[in-house]
């Protein structure tokens, strides 16, 4: 394992997509990979987690803190910065063992080469902290400037999110608060610079910027070293959110930057000792894996005991900075596996935006807790009755992902009982889990239709995973969700039975009484295929090829009422797929490869969420060699540059930690065969060609294993604390 | 009354329009107010009723004749024809109380001028026979040529219908002979000619043509003069259809042409001897609404048992030659009032296309009868699933008029109720009637869905009549008219109670249930508004007017998903409207008057069924004046020419015999009140401004009243057969 990835020479085409690329990240924060020097038209950013802003009719979108790291470098009063300047060299490198990005960039000057080298993390140890190390050699003798301050004038999709940028200075330590429009938060970043050579130093306060210059002269060959603190806070951090952050910033330069390095790369030492994954005999596959685990541990809420994350990450304000089914479906395994007190924050998040659920399904009509499709502090719902725009007329055009799209409450109580499946902890539905179920399970108890002469319950005008069929019945993914969200329920109030008089019996007749009645599509009799939804089959049969050539222009949408896709079989991503990947276990093997086949060539793959469901499922087939190349492609979403940056003119990139997930999954849950038999962690040995040993380790039910599975044979073994513990 | 249309001049561009509005027909065939020398670029048309044909993926539709009327007149070898040459006087005139069509055209020739006068009728007496006289005179001595034959070259929209056109003499009468694509059908065109001079005659048959070349002599001044009597059978009529044809024509040639014009005329003078209506103190209203009338006296199917109207009568091939609901909903009264015969005629095609309305039903997986939103013979539903063209992307829109506008079905249950309440019999009950009753409310109560968790029965995933909103839930509508289908098959299946066994005890069971729990959106507590539909009041509110200023393309349709009205309030046409006015006797006036001016202001009327229904209730709510501009509109609808003749490069045009329909009932129910109160005919006056009487007769449980209405008062008088028979 190199543990590393690097970038060569420097093309401004890619600048946007490398941000992504060689992220970094606490949690807290994440911040783009992308150059010291950089204003807000080169997508720089210290996107934040949990913090949302509104202005005018634009989209509710996270916000990105003022800039600290900013930092350029003049030879006789000339900037040299990308892309501006033409380099004579440039390396950008990324260790994702330990969340580190480090650049280095060679200019010729008037005077002669400068070398401009850079290297900072977000620490994983202090979560406000941002260490930036930044060292300049040139080859001549003279003088140099260096601009480095806190650059307030942020890149914002659908901003500007602060009303107003105040700047100042105290000790030292320079600062720029920015207010936002629509609640008036506060967002500090302070900043405090320790250099290790004599320079004159002016203050420079524009605008939405503060900036130190430094004068000094340079010798040829000799390094002139700097070292900045950053702090971050917001007002919904602590009351003294600028005491602290001034502070932190102090206690930051006291204790120096090396000791906040150390401290940094020891907490990620720590999350690997437990979520490094081996492959034997497959170094790209175990280097993309890896990297995709770091792109999660990156983002994973630590600071917080209640928080989740977005589909995006931590990349940027695309996807409204919202969280989607992606968290409780694609990501949850990883942390519950390695480290269940974040799998337990993830799920607190929705416990504690109950009452943003509750309120939707109410304005819908609908009792319970209906989630939002993209949800933001609260459990607001983001997410637009217009979400897609008609490139032919320009017009916003009615989209149903938030109205339509209900298995979201769903994945919310599967997300639950996984963590207490897997924990065998009951905390999380003693502390609000229970109640989600519950009111879950009220929700599409609301939401139930029955034809007046028939017998079964269905659920009817919904969209599933496959997004271009809007406004199906029965779709089989969404009622076999809904089923598990009744099963939970009963089983629920069948384990803590409460007194009557609260209404919990009639509740548990309703529950038993839908989860009895609820159709469920059945495989078909001779085809074994389980039909997507009502009418499905009757769809026009097409190859996405031939769906893709009919589109009139590269940008439209494949779905909606009248997309390339939404009379064609052609679907989105897996959807029967996940259904019956996610309830393997009810269905002969037969009838998952007859489905895994039939839909594969039918699906355009169009979500990042869709190879893993396939790669997965593939395991379960028996064909781990089908299932490796959508495992690559889950794993290597975010290492190749092939994603979609661009939707018109609208930048929609980012990371894809749900693909992270997803990997993850496929390595332990597909080729690793984890899955729990009558009570206790089991393995297979399902490698692909070329795996001769993939090992990992796991916690289940508060233990943690060590798993060990090579072509012939799998091993499951609990560790004890003193084998594996500092 | 003039009982007269005149247009005077020549306009190209109007031709196609006039075509309409000049109309004359026989129910059998409608003969479009073309000129004698027009080819098919011109749209001239001899359309037949009941009988239709598709090629190719393209419209079904019903077919031309060959068009027996073609005749041109040539000078100097050179043709004196509009719209080839310039004229140089021109009139047309339509006598429409006798359904006689003439035209008149001055030409100057290189030898002076020459006048061709023609006149043709489609006999009322034979339904199979179109006389035509011309009538040439020169300012010249010389010699003239006259072309005169069959064009089987003839218009079509989805054509050319005719595999093959074959032509043929025999003892002096000419023949063409189409045989159609789909099923072989055949059409025969007979031709006789009578001429009153001496004449070379010479044959021609060229391609589809067969033409008589006529060389005479003219001498200034004189009149020459000849008679075509042309026949028009298909081999749908019966066996020896050929041999009809011809001998048709020759008898019609021993009877001569004054006599044909006698017995013609004198069956129209016996239709208007009861249809007529009379309007004292408003000539413009009299004479539109009865020019209105004679368009359904040209189309009423006479000739058949079982036959009914297509929603553009016989003006060509719009709309699929289809039926509608416009039939039973628009046109019905104006019959049953007048000619109970011919509604019958008209609900037993419905009850003889049962099986099409079976099979549909079954199709879509319903029980019962689910009739063709465009009806064609045997109940063929030609409506296709793509019905619009997207203006932006050339490429067809899926529209649910077809599988979602479900109130057809209920159109028809109230056709034949309606049938039975005015004529006092239950022959049409016995001969079918019951059965689709039966079948409609079997239809329903396989659509019934009930939320589980309420009592009520819903509808949902419909379109109203306004079909801009598509795809809603519980149109108030559609909703109220599946009550009365309910409310109709109870009262049968109690009327005529027939053995247990037959499943009927049952079937009576399930229909009180449905008609007891189907929800019926009742008036607002506050503001007395019935909601169209689950979510309308959701709706943008925005006027006609912004939406329209909204139009990036003039052509591009309103509704669908993404139409500029899909997510307005503004609607298509009455619908709400239309439910109060039938049910009127459920509301108070308040209500109605309340419903009334909510929706108006909301109402783009782009259909022009509409304006009807809106004066209807506006009589029932007291404003006759608010009435009366609706009214005029319908009664108008094609005495003016501002009619759509086009969409995009599509001739949409045509007569609009609901509107006439609707003018009808405004006059008759609306203006004079006509409705039955405990099984007595009553009348109320409700004139307009400016009416000092109106009367006219109708039919009542088979004996005909003579209604009066004046400012005061209203009277309503049985006639002896002896005041009024012949």
């Amino acid at each position: 394992m190199k543990w590393k990835i690097e970038e060569n020479g420097f093309d401004t085409e890619k600048a946007t997509g490398l941000g992504n690329k060689f992220l970094i990240g606490n949690g807290y924060m994440g911040i783009r990979g992308t150059l010291e020097e950089f204003k807000k038209d080169q997508f720089p950013a210290v996107n934040l987690s949990g913090i949302y802003d509104q202005v005018g009719s634009g989209w509710r979108e996270p916000l990105n803190a003022p800039n600290g790291l900013y930092t350029r470098v003049l030879v006789s009063g000339e900037e040299y910065a990308l892309p501006e300047q033409e380099c004579l060299s440039h390396k950008m490198l990324l260790d994702y063992r330990h969340g580190i990005f480090s650049r280095e960039t060679g200019f010729m000057t008037k005077k002669g080469r400068i070398l401009l080298e850079a290297e900072r993390f977000a620490s994983m140890e202090e979560k406000h902290l941002i260490c930036l190390k930044v060292k300049i050699t040139a080859s001549f003798d003279g003088s140099l400037e260096i601009l480095t301050g806190i650059d307030g004038d942020v890149w914002d999709i659908n901003g500007p999110h602060y009303d107003k940028v105040e700047t100042g200075t105290e000790e030292g330590v320079i600062h720029a608060l920015g207010i936002t429009h629509e609640n008036r938060d506060e967002v500090i970043v302070c900043e405090g610079l320790e250099t290790f050579f004599e320079a004159e130093e002016k203050m420079e306060s524009t605008g939405r910027k503060i900036i130190r210059h430094l004068r000094f002269q340079v010798k040829a060959g000799e390094e002139y070293i700097f070292h900045k603190y950053i702090s971050v806070y917001t007002s919904k951090d602590l009351e003294s959110f600028r005491e602290e952050g001034k502070a932190l910033v102090k206690q930051a330069g006291k204790d120096g930057y090396e000791k906040q390095s150390e401290k940094h790369c020891g907490r990620w030492e720590k999350l690997w000792k437990v979520s490094e994954v081996l492959i034997e005999g497959d170094d790209e596959a175990m280097e993309a894996l890896n990297y995709s685990l770091y792109h999660l541990h990156c983002i994973a809420p630590r600071h917080s005991k209640s928080l989740s994350i977005a589909a995006r990450g931590l990349s940027g304000q695309t996807y409204k900075g919202a969280v989607f089914w992606d968290t409780e479906m694609f990501m949850l395994d990883f942390f519950l596996f390695t480290e269940p007190e974040v799998a337990k924050t993830l799920l607190k998040y929705r416990i504690d935006t109950l009452s943003g659920a509750r309120k939707k399904a109410k304005d819908y009509g609908f009792d319970g807790a209906f989630y939002p499709w993209e949800s933001q502090e609260g459990g607001f719902d983001a997410c637009s009755d217009y979400n897609v725009t008609d490139v032919f007329t320009g017009r916003p055009m009615r989209t149903y992902f938030k109205d339509k799209q209900i298995h979201i409450s769903a994945a919310v109580v599967y997300g639950i009982m996984r963590y207490s499946e897997f924990t065998g902890k009951d905390d999380l539905l003693r502390e609000g889990g229970a109640e989600v179920i519950i009111e879950c399970a009220k929700f599409y108890y609301s939401l139930l239709v029955k034809q007046v002469n028939k017998d079964r319950y269905e659920l009817w005008d919904v969209i599933g995973p496959d997004e271009y069929h809007e406004r199906v019945n029965n779709n089989a993914y969404t009622n076999r969700m809904a089923k598990f969200t009744f099963d939970s329920a009963i089983k629920l109030l069948e384990d803590y039975p409460v007194q009557d008089g609260t209404g919990s019996k009639e509740l548990l007749d309703n529950f038993k009484n839908a989860a009895g009645h609820l159709y469920i599509p059945q495989p078909h009799e001779s085809t074994g295929v389980i039909e997507q939804f009502d009418g499905y089959e009757q769809m026009e049969e097409a190859t996405v090829s031939e769906v893709k050539s009919r589109l009139l222009n590269e940008k439209e949408y494949w779905g909606g009422a009248y997309g390339v896709a939404s009379h064609t079989k052609v679907i989105k991503q897996a959807d029967v797929v996940t259904m019956v990947n996610l309830f393997s276990r009810e269905y002969d093997r037969d009838i998952l490869y007859k489905n895994w086949s039939y839909y594969e060539p039918r699906t355009e793959h169009g979500s990042s969420l869709s190879a893993c469901m396939y790669s997965m499922l593939a395991c379960k087939c028996g064909m781990a060699d089908k299932a490796y190349p959508f495992f690559i492609k889950s794993a290597k979403a975010d290492l190749e540059e092939g994603g979609k940056q661009w939707a018109g003119l609208i930048y929609i990139g980012g990371t894809h930690p749900a693909a992270s997930g997803g990997a993850y999954m496929t390595a332990v849950e597909g080729f690793g065969g984890i899955h729990i038999e009558d009570g206790i962690l089991k393995a297979e040995p399902k490698l692909p060609k070329g795996w001769s040993r993939l090992s990992f380790k796991l916690y289940y039910l508060g233990d943690l294993y060590q798993v060990t599975v090579t072509e012939e044979e799998a091993s499951v073994e609990k560790l004890q604390a003193v084998d594996w513990m500092d």
